[in-house]
């Protein structure tokens, strides 16, 4: 695996943890096979199953987190208490089912959080080392594209579920172009950095908060928005259970014809 | 841009065409915006417009015929006739759109067909590097996961277009997971190598030869099936009009589930 090509001025935290979670991920796929990685070992403190893949990653992330002195929260090992006002909020593996059966669409998505306000956030894609990083309130070193129309964007897309089928054609059917590649993270930094114009849960509610809080801090520094499909607030806390439908876009505009679009 | 990680066995001329096409896309993407990527320059002999991006890969890969004094045939081009008994077929930039956008899901793909007969295929992943080869008639490196049934499989799907949201929509309510990433020639591919269970047009008939023919080479050398969902021959011919839908999966059993299931 490629190493994560981090900026020089990412939080020394970040940055340990993110390169304790790809050497793991590099490991995990040199040593197992597709099945192995994708086989069921836990239940999660999220409430859904664990794959190895996503337990081996979040191991090597908690030693990490542990070595740094910072609280972790992350989906498979819930909130693990280390005593400090400073928690890092972590996706180990986002996009386990690419990972697992080896279709090149995964990544770590993290964010440090310092008493209840994220302030870095950093995503790096596993199989090719790219790195997008960011802290609240400042510009970060790229932009998204700018649009304002969902006429004529790529969008991309979470798969349709049961419910959200027709919110979803609406959408497919208003884009210029639909990709649906699977992983919630890597799809917020496309919109970020101005490869595609937008992301969306299309009201299926899957997202948990470390699906969205580098989305969070990274989007806004980009010129972009990330919102809830329904307005719900994203505030940080241990709680697991709560979901939401993460909207990301390049600009505010293009958010709420998107939103409009998929609550019809 | 990373080199094409080409095995030895490849023939030359496809590999000096990749090569050649590689370093254009390289030069392409550090020398233009995305917007200049994008700008549509001609009217492809294909009937589609021709963006910059694959204007100057394939200005690339017919040099390359030329030198290498096998005829060409090309989306944007046409027929390029150098008198030869072999010919290539070459899509240049497939997933073009991603390619001018940035997101990093682009490859060639070409097959040597010599005396109307295809007898080996290359695709190369632009982004990555990895490359897929096969002969016709010899088993491959890779195999497919060998599925055999919609239910639990992961599918790639071309986008739902009008008159096709109905067939899209029940494979992804069938299939386990569902992938859209606008790009068919990789997409055939990962169904190669067993990272996904199968590919789809669902109905679109999008594809023509050049989006087909390394698949056609490459799926049954890997233990794969690729067919036309309404069973037209994917033959050889100057004629780019003609236009399928094409179907990659890993077993016989499960193309015929999936064709049944788009069929309704």
């Amino acid at each position: 695996m490629p190493v994560p090509q981090l900026p020089d001025s990412v939080h020394p935290v970040l940055a340990a943890t993110v390169r304790a979670a790809a050497d793991a991920y590099g490991r995990a796929r040199r040593d197992f096979t597709r099945a192995e990685l994708r086989e069921e070992v836990a239940d999660g403190a999220d409430g859904t199953p664990t794959m190895r893949v996503d337990a081996l990653v979040e191991g090597a992330i908690a030693e990490a987190a542990a070595a740094a002195g910072v609280n972790l929260l992350s989906e498979e090992a819930g909130f693990l208490d280390n005593g400090s006002a400073a928690t890092l909020v972590v996706d180990p593996v986002d996009g386990s089912a690419n990972a697992s059966l080896g279709v090149p669409l995964s990544c770590f998505a993290g964010a440090l959080v310092v008493d209840e306000e994220p302030v870095e956030a950093l995503t790096v894609w596993f199989d090719t080392g790219r790195a997008w990083s960011a802290r609240a309130g400042e510009p970060a070193a790229f932009r998204t594209t700018g649009r304002t129309a969902l006429k004529g964007a790529s969008v991309c897309l979470m798969r349709p579920k049961r419910g959200t089928e027709d919110a979803w054609m609406r959408v497919a059917n208003q884009a210029d172009r639909i990709r649906v590649l699977c992983t919630s993270c890597l799809e917020t930094m496309l919109v970020a950095e101005g490869s595609v114009d937008a992301f969306a849960d299309p009201g299926s509610d899957t997202h948990r908060l470390m699906d969205l809080i580098a989305a969070l801090v990274t989007l806004p520094a980009a010129g972009g928005v990330l919102l809830d499909l329904h307005g719900r607030p994203l505030t940080f806390g241990p709680d697991l259970s709560r979901r939401w439908s993460g909207v990301a876009a390049a600009t505010p505009a293009l958010a709420d014809e998107l939103i409009a679009t998929i609550l019809g």
